[in-house]
């Protein structure tokens, strides 16, 4: 097999790379520079040496413990907790959660063989200490489809018997949507999680 | 800047990967094992240190020259001309083609800064032999664009002089589809190139 063949090979491995796109993607590399390719190459090392999973939260850094967790001003009474590690890049963005993460690592789904024990729930609960309680809120931050549903309902049923309160993400029009081409089902949630106007 | 960072950073260089697409594929990397990274790492080095444009043709390979122009049982007499590389293996996987190709490494783009200097047109004519008579045909497969067109056109004015017949690839309706959905300028180059149906 070629060079160009066993890259190409490697690059379909990767989520939304069919065979057209790794091609062209190979392709690209041989024409541009080989350093250029030698500095891919270096960040794929850079990454495989260096990032771990945060042994607290589940997010990846590569320190002993993530930068959130290990952050003395964060407040350590309210836990989002996300499906993906990349999720919780989305929430620091926005800069308006103090608090602290917990990574799931996936979403329950049956179908795919992905049940309970796949998921970091065992980490979840040991991080409740309802002696001290802290944290005495968790966000279920899990997305809004089928099975992030499904995970949501399932973890609120682990969480009811400790003394903590779990909220999860308004649902809603989208900021800077028409109406017209908003989905029945979400306006129909909108309705229902309407709110007063403060004046 | 962190592991992850640089990775991200490296990955939205490709063509078609923004800066969305290179987080996933990051964290995609990153929550699957070490050494898939290390394997995809290993592939860019391979194709960094082996791969390099044939000295006859321009299509990449890692002899000293190219297994199509090694190859004594291709047909000399004619030349394929494509924009990139990786056209040849769109002309290769038909089967039903024999000769042998020329890279030219782009199209002519004057608002994009490509003049004929940038392309492989010198190498071209230095291959066409007109006291051998060798070859006799060069096919141009350049793209059906307004550039791929445009360098048709220069291309055909310099092969003119020389003793060659010049063609291109037939304009028409794609194979499969229903006329209702082809556009219009393809439906009048297929009317102008029609052809007699052999009973």
């Amino acid at each position: 097999m070629s060079s160009i063949d066993s890259l190409v090979r490697e690059l379909r491995r990767l989520p939304g790379i069919g065979s057209k796109t790794a091609y062209r993607l190979a392709f690209h590399l041989v024409k541009g520079s080989a350093e250029d390719m030698k500095r891919l190459a270096a960040a794929l090392h850079g990454v495989a040496d260096r990032v771990h999973p945060c042994p607290v939260c589940g997010n990846y850094c590569e320190e002993r413990v993530c930068p959130v967790c290990a952050d003395p001003r964060r407040d350590r009474s309210v836990i989002c907790v996300v499906e993906e590690a990349y999720e919780v890049g989305a929430i620091e963005r926005t800069g308006r959660f103090k608090g602290l993460f917990h990574v799931l690592g996936g979403r329950l789904s049956p179908l795919d063989g992905v049940g309970p024990e796949a998921l970091a729930f065992d980490g979840l609960l040991s991080r409740i200490d309802g002696e001290a309680g802290e944290p005495s809120e968790v966000i279920l931050a899990t997305n809004a489809s089928v099975e992030g549903e499904a995970t949501a309902v399932y973890l609120e049923g682990l969480l009811r018997p400790l003394s903590v309160r779990v909220t999860r993400l308004a649902r809603g029009i989208p900021v800077g949507s028409d109406l017209e081409y908003v989905d029945g089902t979400t306006i129909a949630e909108a309705l229902a999680g309407r709110r007063e106007m403060s004046a």
